[in-house]
C-alpha cells in the first residue's frame, strides 16, 4: 500500500519539480536575512531542503549528508549555518545562504544528537559507538575535546546531550546510569562532574528553555531524574516515581522524545512511554497533576510558543493524526489528519504557524496554528525532521 | 562637568574612528547571517550603529532617523530589517544588510513606541499626538489602519502598545483609563474590544513572553491591572493594590519601564516606581512575595535569558551603577560601575553576554554575563537603546 502510494506521489513530485524547479543560484546571489530560514531533512536521500518560512517555500536542496535517519540540527548564532547530526556519526556544517556544505566530518561510528554552546563556539556530539561525546570548534569543526564515557563496565552509550548556560554540556550514560556535566567556561581542558546512580538506562533527556532543569527519562525503571542547575551543587532528584511502563506495559512502538517536552504555562507536558496518554507535571513540585487520553502513543508533545496549545503526534499505527490539546483545560481541541506518517512538527518562533512533515505523502504541510487552516503544501522526499534557524537563539533544544 | 568630560571623550572617539573606520561597504558586499546583528541608538545624532554581537564590533552607521530620544525598535521575521520608532512620530525601516534606510515616514506628531504582529506583516505605532495607534504594512509602510483613541474626553494619549498572538495588538489610554485589543486575524477592518475602568492613568504596559498576561502600570492610583489573554473573555483584574507611590512618595526621577519586567523562574520582577526597591511578584497569584532594596530608583530590571539573574540600572543621580540580583535568593550578587549614565542593557539571546550603553562615556560595554568580565568597549555617540535582531523571534518586547 505504502509502496504503491509512494510511486504515484513520486510522479506527482516530478511534475511539481518540473513546473517549479528549485533554483539554487537565487539562494546564492540574493541578499537575504537568515532569521526565517530553516531546513527539512529528507532522510532517505541524505539531503536537506532549505526553506523560507515567511514565503512558505523551498529555496534549495543540499545533498551528500550521509545517513540522516534520526537526524537533528542546531544553528550558529548568526543563523547562517546549520550543524546537522547524522546517525552515521557525520557532522555536517551547512551554509543556508550559499546552499552548500561548508564542512563535513565523520566523527564517530554511530551518533545520536548534539548541541551548541551558549556562546556559539563549541558544537558537541553524543555517540553510541564509541560511547562518549566529542566537542568541536564551531568555526572549523576541528576537535576540541574527546570525552569517553568510561565506567566500570567499559564505555557507555551516551544520550540526552544538552547545552546549558556558561559553555556547559550535560549528557547521560545509558549503560552506567550516570549524568555528566562538562564545563568549558574555564581555560584549558573542561571540568567534568559525574553523578552516578541517577537511575537505570536513561534513554533521553531535556533541558528546560530557561536552562534550569535537566530531566532524564529512564527506560529501566519507573520515574525520571531531574537536576536543578540553578543550585551551586546540583544533585539528582527522582520524580514521578509512580510513572513508568507499569506492570503490564503496552508494547512501545517508538520511544517518545523528551527534548520535545513542552512548558505550557505552569506545567510540563510529557508524552507517556507506551501509553495513549500525555502527562501534565507541575513545574514547581514536579508532581503529576493530570493526564490527557490521546489518540495513540505520543511521540512529540510540542507546545506552541507561549504554551497556549500542545500539538501531539503519534507512533505507528496511529501516525496519520495530530491532536491539539488546550493547555488550560487539558482537553482535545482539534484533530487533524495530515496524512500517513506524521513525523515532526516545528513552529515558527512566534507560534503563528506550524510546519508538519508527512513522510509517506512526500510533503510538508504548513498550518495556521490558531485557525488550523492549511496554508501551504510543500513537496519533500520522505521528510522527517524540520528545524528553523531561530533555534540559534534558544536554550534546550 | 559632563560637558568637559564629553569633549575629552569626543577627542578619544575621533582617534579611535581614525584608527578603525567603520566600513559600510563591507557590510553591503559581505554575505552574512543576520541572527547576531543589532542596533545601538545614538540619540543625539539621530543615528544608529549596526553592530555584530559575535564579533563584538560596529559594522556601520546609519544616519537621518530624526529625533531618537526614547526610541525603540522591533525586527522583521527574517531579522534583516529594524523598524525604529522615534519620538517625533518617525517610523524608519532600516536594512541591516545594506546599512541603509529602506523606507521612512512621519506618521504622527509624537509617538511612544511600537510593535510588530506575530506573523511579521503589520507594524503598529502608539501615538501621543494625535492620540491613537496607526498600523502599517511591514513591507511597504503603507497605512493599513488608523485607530483614534477617542473617548468622552476627546482623544487620549496611547501607551503600552504590545503585540499578542494571532495578529493582535493591545494598548492603553492614558487619559481614558482604558485598554483596547485590536484584532487583525480576520479579513477586512480589525475588530476592536474596549475595556474601560482599568485604572487611573496607565503609563506603560508589558506582555509576558508567553503572550499570556498583559499588565498595565498605573500612575494615577495604586496597583496594576492584568489581563489573562488565555481566557476567551479576558477581563481586567487589579493586582498589588498595596503597591504604589504611597502616602509620602519619593520624587520620581524617571518612570521605570514596564516592558523590562522580567520573568525569573516563577516570579516577575518589577522596578518599583519612585522607590529604591524591586518587587518580586508570584506569577500564579500575582501577589507580592518579596522586595530587594537596591542602589537607587530602578529604571530597567532585566532578567538574563533564563532568569537566573536580574540586572538593574537606575535613575539619575545613581545612574552610573548596575546591580545584579540573584533570582533564587533576591540578594545582590554583584555591583558594576560602567560609568556615567547607564541607560540600557541588552542580553545576547542565549544570555552569555550583555551590552550596556554608557551615554556620558560615549561607549557601549560588553560583559560576560556569568563572570562579569568586561569583554569589549565600543565607541558610540551618546548611546541609549540597544536592540538585537533576535528580538524578531520573541513575543512581548
Amino acid at each position: 500500500m505504502r509502496g504503491l502510494g509512494r510511486k504515484f506521489i513520486a510522479l506527482g513530485i516530478l511534475a511539481v519539480l518540473a513546473a517549479a524547479p528549485i533554483d539554487t543560484r537565487a539562494a546564492v546571489s540574493e541578499l537575504r536575512g537568515t532569521g526565517d530560514l530553516g531546513i527539512v531533512v529528507e532522510r532517505a536521500d541524505g539531503a536537506l531542503l532549505i526553506i523560507n518560512t515567511s514565503k512558505r517555500r523551498t529555496i534549495a536542496r543540499v545533498e551528500g549528508l550521509g545517513d540522516l535517519s534520526h537526524a537533528s540540527a542546531v544553528f550558529s548564532p548568526d543563523a547562517r549555518f546549520a550543524y546537522v547530526f547524522g546517525r552515521d556519526g557525520g557532522l555536517t556544517k551547512v551554509d543556508l545562504l550559499t546552499a552548500s556544505i561548508d564542512k563535513r566530518i565523520l566523527q564517530a561510528g554511530n551518533s545520536i544528537g548534539g548541541a551548541i554552546s551558549d556562546d556559539g563556539t563549541l558544537v558537541a556530539v553524543a555517540n553510541y559507538e564509541p560511547g562518549g561525546i566529542k566537542v568541536f570548534d564551531a568555526e572549523t569543526l576541528a576537535e576540541v575535546a574527546d570525552i569517553p564515557a568510561t565506567w566500570s563496565g567499559g564505555r557507555s552509550k551516551t544520550i540526552g546531550l544538552e547545552d546549558a548556560p556558561g559553555r556547559r554540556f550535560l549528557f547521560s550514560l545509558w549503560d552506567a546510569g550516570e549524568t555528566w556535566i562538562v564545563d568549558f567556561s574555564g581555560p584549558g581542558q573542561p571540568r567534568v562532574s559525574k553523578f552516578s546512580g541517577i537511575g537505570k538506562q536513561p534513554y533521553d533527556a531535556l533541558i528546560t528553555g530557561d536552562g534550569r532543569y535537566y530531566v532524564a527519562g529512564l527506560f529501566g525503571e519507573d520515574g525520571l531524574t531531574v537536576f536543578d542547575l540553578w543550585q551551586s551543587q546540583p544533585e539528582p532528584r527522582r520524580i514521578l516515581r509512580d510513572y513508568g511502563r507499569g506492570e503490564a506495559p503496552l508494547p512501545v512502538y517508538k520511544m517518545p522524545h523528551l527534548e520535545s517536552w513542552a512548558v505550557a504555562g505552569e506545567r510540563l507536558v510529557l508524552p507517556a512511554v507506551g501509553r495513549h496518554e500525555v502527562l501534565w507535571v507541575d513545574l514547581r513540585t514536579f508532581e503529576e497533576v493530570g493526564r490527557t487520553i490521546v489518540h495513540g502513543q505520543p511521540v512529540f508533545a510540542v507546545a506552541r510558543p507561549g504554551g497556549r496549545h500542545v500539538w501531539v503526534n503519534f507512533a505507528h499505527p496511529h501516525n496519520d493524526v495530530i491532536q491539539v490539546i488546550d493547555s488550560l483545560t487539558g482537553t482535545i481541541l482539534k484533530e487533524l489528519k495530515p496524512g500517513p506518517a506524521v513525523l515532526h512538527m516545528e513552529f515558527t518562533p512566534r507560534g503563528n504557524e506550524v510546519w508538519v512533515s508527512v513522510r509517506d505523502r512526500d510533503q510538508v504541510q504548513v498550518y495556521d496554528a490558531r485557525t488550523f487552516e492549511k496554508k501551504a503544501e510543500i513537496e519533500a522526499r520522505s521528510p522527517s525532521g524540520i528545524f528553523f534557524a531561530a533555534r540559534a537563539h534558544r536554550t534546550g533544544l
